[in-house]
């Protein structure tokens, strides 16, 4: 077996680089269809379904913008034509398939959960189709992990949940400003559901309502508090919309700690980042993150030292295909924002 | 087999009437129980699923308003403890189970479209399992079929869409007042696509979008000319609402007919009607009969005889369960407002 | 000037109450109108907008449900044509109108938050027009305050917020329960925003969207600490749905209480309670209450003794004028589900 | 007043063209400032708000998209500092300052109604404000007017639904294939109604509901008359989604036309039109073009020759903005997909 060179490439070679999408169906897979694209120092080489058989087929939203087929998934195909994959398969699949490809030099963006946990029982517990072997999978929340992804040759992508909780939370936790219960309630739109349809999805059962769901057994609250260092209370709940993730965050402050404490944590934190938008006292909306790969992020502080966030994201852009492109900027030595916003 | 008596009965017998529903389960089925239970002179005496097994199930939604339990299907069950049985079946078994239950003397409102259709041509494309032997199936738009529904022992409800258009229609095409081209444009809530999950039902799918299907072949066309004796041309959408049918009719008028002539033959037409309520020139709208029993009517003619009616219903309830329970209180010889308005 | 009795009316004096709604073209106001037309013991004598000008005008959403005609406000024949009058007005109006019926013997229902807060401080804060004097308003949580409302001349019904919050907390912070911090995360239908228009109601700005609000300053937080004598963290939200509240509480609860200890506070509290329905384990949905005057609440318990309730309402019947009725029935000594639920 | 030069830039010019946009803070506007953005040909030297007053204000939902400003309206610094102003004004508001500025030499593409309408008496009646005198209006539906928007100096930006009503029909009645009457049943998302609050606009009563509006009486009517040469039936309705607007088309077609006839013409009229995606007999949907600026148009047709179309665009993109930015890099001499789609 040929080793190819796993170095980072550099922004001339980028240009070049050639890019697979395995899964290219699911509304995460769609949106990296979409804008990859657009996308000027990468092509798309192939974009597979999950299944193995089946007849190669057109994605007709995506007409003019992208005009190839969603061909068969295939191995073979993607080792021979890409240098980096993105999987955005079932976490079974993606168990098996991501070290198979590591193995053949292929760099990969994993976009399930499979190797996101790095304590063992919990990874059992959540992911039991996961061997990790020797892979040494890297977080892939690009603010927090920009270095290390640099040169990952496995980047496990956040969960959409984590993705808007860590954000809000991290450099607080590193400032060691927080104290006591973190609390998350999250609301998703639907399409965090997935596109198979369910009881659950059916317009009629969604609309009008909401229902929290995975109460004290979400398999995102493990994955924050890895991330955190810190235990957190998260419910998610389903909400009559179709993209977008907001939550509400519940915390204490240490004594002492001012309002502006916390806006300096957050602004040193963000200050180079180009996908965190702080909002300050004025709290953000989903809206104004839809469709985008951006992170707002809004808080309050009441006078005994309640902390209120709030933290809202496109849950199938930055928290999923938006952030996989922008970790795939970062293994590429490319500028972050390169297909995902306008550079200059 | 003991023959029992097929009259109608008298309001004091009504007070004991045994009504089942069978299909209880389903958007319609569940609207069926919600609104029976509260039914002062009738009361529910068995509640079926679509299945002949699986184990009973409580409808927690309905709980406190009726705590029965929703049994397997059972034909047997359905002779001894109903003198009228709701069929909200799919339409196979219910082109199975009417006669048999009508072979046994029990009375069938039947929701599904199985003998909707008296043309042999039609029937058969449309509902092939359907068998019409000497069944004398009555066409329930209470309405417009009053007299033959009293003595009905086989009610077919109307399909939603064909409740909406022919309301609007009937009156005009009776007094001859329409010429030329009629064509309607319907607007339905997803709930009309039923409880079964499906690409089409997906939330994500149905919200910010609308659909147009079944054009110039569903299978409500054939019913609505049937019942208007006119060719229409017909064409349904799917709209990102939960309940409710908003139908747009572009007509013509007979040279020398003017608005005042429509308002004349609508207001002859429902001046007994309780259910029908004209809007005049105030074009109706969903919200107003959404959980109602309700049709509302508006229309507008244009200084060279175009007409534009306007006609809405919720699809659950005057499209099916509601004007089912309708047609159970005339069968009945009871005021045909019975459970579904107040009275006096 | 007359006095007229006070003392709760028996059921056969009841059957004729006259009750008048101000405010009746609101959200509120509206079902109020719609409820009350179909309620077996009492008679809707007057409705009137919450203007003392402009022409009279009808319900068209209500036609053959309700056929009155709404008039502009007059205090005079409020007097005159009312045993019991339902306030659905702003606060100002509701704090100046509410005494002077009081005053002519009026029996009073107010759907405002006008009469809430014992605190004077809090109320002079949150409500400045209210003048208490004399008065002695009976919080109207119908479940929780039945004896008092039985005679009450002034019943202050809830807050919609509070209402759905207090019937799940209620019983456990009574019972002892609760320790630690207790956060209110509520989800909220915009109709809870009010008919009149404004940039958060438009459909544009809140169809996929949430927005939290009133962070650390909603006046609702301060009515559930009062109501359940213990602070809370409440921080509200809209969601894009219609009718509908969802709350979901976090708590922690003293240790060595199980989750059986939970469920037998609740069953016990709610075992005579008609429109309450417990879910246990299973987390309860805004869509089974919507349209009824239901508060249904489950609650799941960890291993550590972290609480999580959820607790859905209509926010326009429970959580106003369904609990408006529910209080009116227990002031008229009837049966408190006459006219919102069937009784059999 | 020095004379700049009218005639159209060239590719290399066009790449410092400055373009301003006066109206950036309603829907259409805020699409063209996040659009024009990263537009790499032309750049926003002024986005200027409706009203001349008031203190300049950011964009929050664009922030990181365009930095910039938006500042009260000022004609005098829109001559000093565009060469191209889209004007998404009210309709006095255009009238008025078009002429102005075209009078100073700059170009314009107007997104009102003001300019649509050529006949004198209908443009008396729809915009009374409009004072034609020497103004050469193009009419700008790219696809169909190419050539002479190239050089107008004052294109008037279609309305949103006559731009799907005439992409789907202009090329048949161009070849003469339609017969009899054309019925246009129009459904339009929310964001249609404009920024302002209205009870129209309110979500309760939008959500849930379909109003048809406008009915005989829309201005929209004409101008799709005045470019179709035929006479229409158009009848508007909002539904209950944002963006997106899908006309359902109802034409009858020359005896002995077919399908075949229907599908050649239409592509031969779009070949080279990059935003125009013909779907045949696969009816197309809206959200397979909402943020973008595609139009999609399928057809049917039956054995008697009844042609239906179906046609969808996302109101704000090809209904407005996106189409005013495609009828800019025309004027420009640009690639039409420019900043629009990607090229290559």
């Amino acid at each position: 077996m040929v080793q190819r060179k796993r170095a980072p490439l550099r922004s001339a070679e980028a240009k070049r680089a050639r890019v697979a999408i395995a899964g290219a169906t699911g509304y995460a897979g769609q949106e990296l269809v979409r804008w990859m694209a657009g996308h000027p120092a990468a092509r798309i080489t192939a974009a597979m379904s999950s299944a193995p058989d089946g007849p190669p087929r057109a994605l007709p939203a995506l007409n003019r913008i992208w005009d190839g087929v969603v061909e068969p998934f295939s191995l073979e195909r993607l080792v021979e034509e890409a240098d980096v994959v993105f999987l955005a398969l079932p976490e079974e699949a993606a168990a098996t398939n991501a070290p198979a490809l590591l193995d053949r030099g292929v760099r990969v963006i994993d976009l399930s959960g499979a190797f996101r946990l790095r304590d063992a029982t919990l990874r059992e517990r959540w992911y039991p189709a996961t061997r990790i072997g020797a892979l040494k999978p890297v977080y892939g929340l690009t603010e927090r992990n920009y270095a290390a992804i640099r040169t990952a040759q496995l980047v496990t992508n956040p969960g959409c949940y984590p993705t808007a909780a860590l954000l809000a939370l991290g450099p607080l936790a590193d400032a060691g400003l927080l104290t006591g219960d973190i609390v998350i309630d999250a609301k998703s739109g639907i399409s965090g559901a997935g596109k198979k349809p369910s009881e659950r999805t059916h317009f009629s059962e969604a609309d009008g309502n909401i229902a929290a769901y995975g109460v004290f057994g979400h398999r995102h609250q493990p994955e924050i508090e890895q991330e955190l260092g810190a235990p957190v209370v998260f419910v998610p709940h389903y909400v009559p919309l179709d993209r977008g993730i907001l939550e509400t965050i519940f915390g204490r402050l240490r004594p002492g700690t001012t309002v502006q404490d916390v806006a300096d944590v957050m602004e040193a934190a963000y200050r180079d980042a180009p996908f965190v938008r702080l909002t300050g006292e004025t709290l953000p909306e989903i809206k104004h993150v839809a469709h985008t790969n951006f992170c707002d992020i809004g808080w309050r502080v009441d006078g005994s030292g309640r902390l209120l966030m709030v933290s809202v994201i496109d849950n199938l852009l930055k928290g999923a295909a938006g952030q996989a492109i922008q970790n795939l900027n970062v293994a590429l030595g490319l500028d972050e924002r390169t297909g995902l916003l306008p550079i200059g």
